[in-house]
């Protein structure tokens, strides 16, 4: 038998596509998710956290990525032959829990989740494979009604995580709409169903190809700056005028937008009903507080997703920030959802209505970041450094003493020979104190208290005479350390 | 080609071994972590979340049950031929984060992780396959001064989540000290390896076994109840009552303690030191203000886990419960942990110090639960029913003021037809108040209040009398509605 090789050593490295959540960025999103989770809770709302594994068979196949194995799913099979996967969102599972607890759960059923989702998808710059979603779906609702609370709470939502009034705005459309605008244009039928996801993926594409864009693909199609081709729905210009006239509705009131969508749809029954949907939606609002400042009718959100029966809504951050290129842009969406009549159906063959919203985690607390309103860093602990190596226990109750004054503190667990090390080691933790007893003191029954934020203020501007004289570095009895300590944080405070 | 089948409905179904988890069981979870992280961030841990995947490399094999595919984890093989898995502790991708970036972190560092994690077991009742872990570790400090800080700040979180003093205790040992015992017994070398593990494993079952179990573990062997035999670590009668004694150990005092064990390994410097390294823990738990009603020697515990290379210890809670069997015992084991000096050397080569504590998440909330100490469940929501259809908008706006008012509310979005359905709903909810408004009150500017839970009382007790004056009913001036709500919401509070 040849000699068995060495195992070489396993490389340290997160999986590629995933990463390591450190400290503060740990701390902001669970305060945003806090804060939303007290806004979900008083709408009535109850969590619900379900695992991350499902049958592949339960999870189903709605991701729109189709060209990735498995389907854009992380995907093994048992041993028994069931394959498992990880949820890609939080919707399908809800779907599972609705129909396996129908006869348990109250209905409607309001619940939120909040958690990581994960996508086999070709990890790029930003793009991970592991990220968190936050929903709120109500489920076995078949009012209009149900949608607009989801849109109200995504509003107040926004408000409590630090997006001011004015900073966003929650447009709403229903589908109903939109294909009775086609129906009126002389699209329905199958055989127009090409077309019909072409018009569908042409709306949604407007922000990023404006009017002429879209006007190109609801045509003969549209070659993009690279030379690529894409093909349109072939409509005629009668046609086309109609579905650009549907985007271009939105007018100076609800009131207003919905009698330009009304003679848009004249003959279609879907079209007619979308819109008295549209109308009692805004109504509903405006009796909850919530007026176009807030929420606004706009025809030319569709959403993407091909599975959504009714209402659909987004909202929309509209301050402005400095894209990559530096171009000052709007920042953009942060959430979306709407109706979703069929998901529950394919496991019970019973229509099951639902409405929801997702809000993208990363999305909103990078927007929280570029106004300032994320949640600080955490300040570092206070560090009690170590002199004399034999007087460890002396030291950590010192740091007891702290902790129990409900200062947070550290002891330095490092080696102590070097005391320039455990400096380092405090600014690396952006301790705004660090205690030092020599034995010296000790004999006394003083510390030393070094005010690390005024000492590195100091560092950066003052004179010699200044420096010399060590304003940021006090001698105070033992008795007074916890005291002392309160007062330098108050300032930094 | 033959007919495509109609694809059958999916199952409605959790795959085995995993579970959802609703409402109050995600909050009650919630609270105790949230409570657990003050304490962590007080002694100075910051918060580390990694992914959910590591590669298969990366995680290594150490979970004790390696008779399950892929030694028991989740795993899959990407199309790039890495294999990926679900992390099965909290202690693997953090060895492989200190490598990863073990030149920015602070060293030492000190991290707290709190998440979800998977193992690829049998599934069994109470047992799932992916359940929480909450671990704290400092790596980089050599000094047992670490694994001290650790034990004082795990009998500050069990107080902190609610268990009192005196209904806990963490007891801690040194691996090094059995180590000793059998060196003095003459059960060093590589020739009595097999023999030193059936001795650990023996000893940690000391709580299961009782003495004379353990003591024929050490002999030639025990036949159990079923009359399966497991082979014994074949001590001579003086190997054995050394291994016994080291197990009694415990005195009056850690003093004492101490003593006893320095006598029984004479002639080990492993195990004097281990020795010593007890001494000092002590000293410097007794300096922070944690003497031996809290955290106390005890040569009994040993953790089953081989990786351990110093200190180890556990929390066990004291007061008694029912078991299954409808005995009285103590409720136990709610958290373990020790040092393991050489998990970051398999990727960096060089040995790294680390120490740190895993709390058994379900247990300590069973822990809760059977002390009346988990968080409350949230009080469910007061409902507007809909009596008139037509005037959805004006319930809507009601549900909006008691929300404005930062009560908890909620329209009923189910079919408004069966007013006794809108009632059923309220109870499933756990509703305190319904609101109720015909058109006749609306006409009179008036709303019904009912006070579910006094109506759900005099349900059970009243005569027809008291029944007949619905007390449990009241009708108020609308302009009155949050007033009258939080009034009643009070008293059940």
């Amino acid at each position: 038998m040849a000699k068995p090789k060495k195992t070489p050593r396993p490389k340290a490295q997160t999986p590629k596509g995933f990463r390591d959540y450190f400290g503060a960025e740990v701390t902001e999103r669970k305060a945003m998710l806090d804060k939303i989770a007290e806004v979900y809770h008083l709408y009535g709302f109850d969590p619900l956290e379900t695992s991350a594994v499902e049958t592949v068979e339960a999870l189903g196949k709605f991701l729109p990525d189709v060209d990735r194995p498995n389907e854009g799913v992380f995907a093994w099979q048992e041993d028994d032959a069931d394959w498992l996967a990880l949820r890609y969102d939080l919707t399908a599972p809800l779907a599972r829990v609705a129909a396996q607890y129908r006869n348990d759960l109250p209905s409607p059923y309001r619940r939120y989740a909040m958690g990581p989702v994960w996508r086999n998808e070709k990890p790029g710059p930003g793009r991970f494979r592991q990220f968190y979603q936050c929903d709120a779906d109500t489920v076995g609702a078949p009012s209009v009604a149900a949608d607009a609370e989801v849109c109200a709470m995504l509003a107040t939502a926004l408000e409590a995580v630090g997006i001011p009034r004015g900073d966003y705005i929650v447009r709403i459309n229903n589908r109903k709409v939109l294909n009775g605008v086609m129906e009126a244009a002389g699209l329905a039928g199958d055989e127009n169903a090409t077309a019909r996801g072409i018009v569908l993926r042409a709306i949604d594409k407007l922000d990023r190809l404006g009017p002429e864009g879209v006007r190109a693909l609801l045509g003969t199609g549209r070659k993009d700056e690279s030379g690529d081709f894409t093909d349109g729905a072939g409509l005629s210009d009668a046609q086309a005028e109609r579905i650009m006239a549907f985007m271009a509705a939105k007018g100076e009131s609800g009131a207003e937008t919905c009698a330009a969508l009304a003679d848009l749809v004249v003959g279609s029954q879907a079209g007619t009903d979308g819109v008295a949907e549209l109308q009692t939606m805004a109504k509903l609002l405006e009796a909850q507080g919530f007026g176009p400042d807030r929420i606004v009718i706009d025809p030319s959100v569709v959403r993407g997703l091909g599975y959504y029966t009714g209402p659909v809504f987004e909202a929309e951050l509209t301050f402005e920030v400095q894209n990559d290129k530096g171009q000052t842009v709007q920042f953009g969406s942060v959430a979306g959802g709407g109706r979703y009549d069929d998901l529950v159906k394919r496991f019970t063959g019973q229509a099951v209505p639902a409405t929801g919203v997702s809000i993208g985690v990363d999305r909103l607390l990078a927007a929280l970041r570029a106004k300032g309103q994320a949640q600080a860093a955490a300040p570092g602990p206070v560090i009690v450094t170590v002199m004399d190596r034999e007087r460890i226990a002396d030291y950590q109750a010192m740091v007891g003493t702290l902790r129990g004054a409900g200062i947070r503190a550290e002891l330095y667990l490092g080696n102590p020979k070097n005391f320039g090390n455990q400096l380092k080691y405090a600014d690396k933790r952006a301790a705004p104190v660090a205690v030092i007893q020599g034995s010296d003191e000790a004999a006394r029954g003083v510390v030393q208290i070094k005010d690390l934020v005024l000492g590195a203020q100091i560092a950066e501007s003052a004179s010699l005479d200044e420096w010399k004289s060590q304003p940021a570095q006090r001698e105070v009895p033992v008795a007074d350390l916890v005291a002392e300590v309160q007062a330098i944080l108050a300032r930094g405070a």
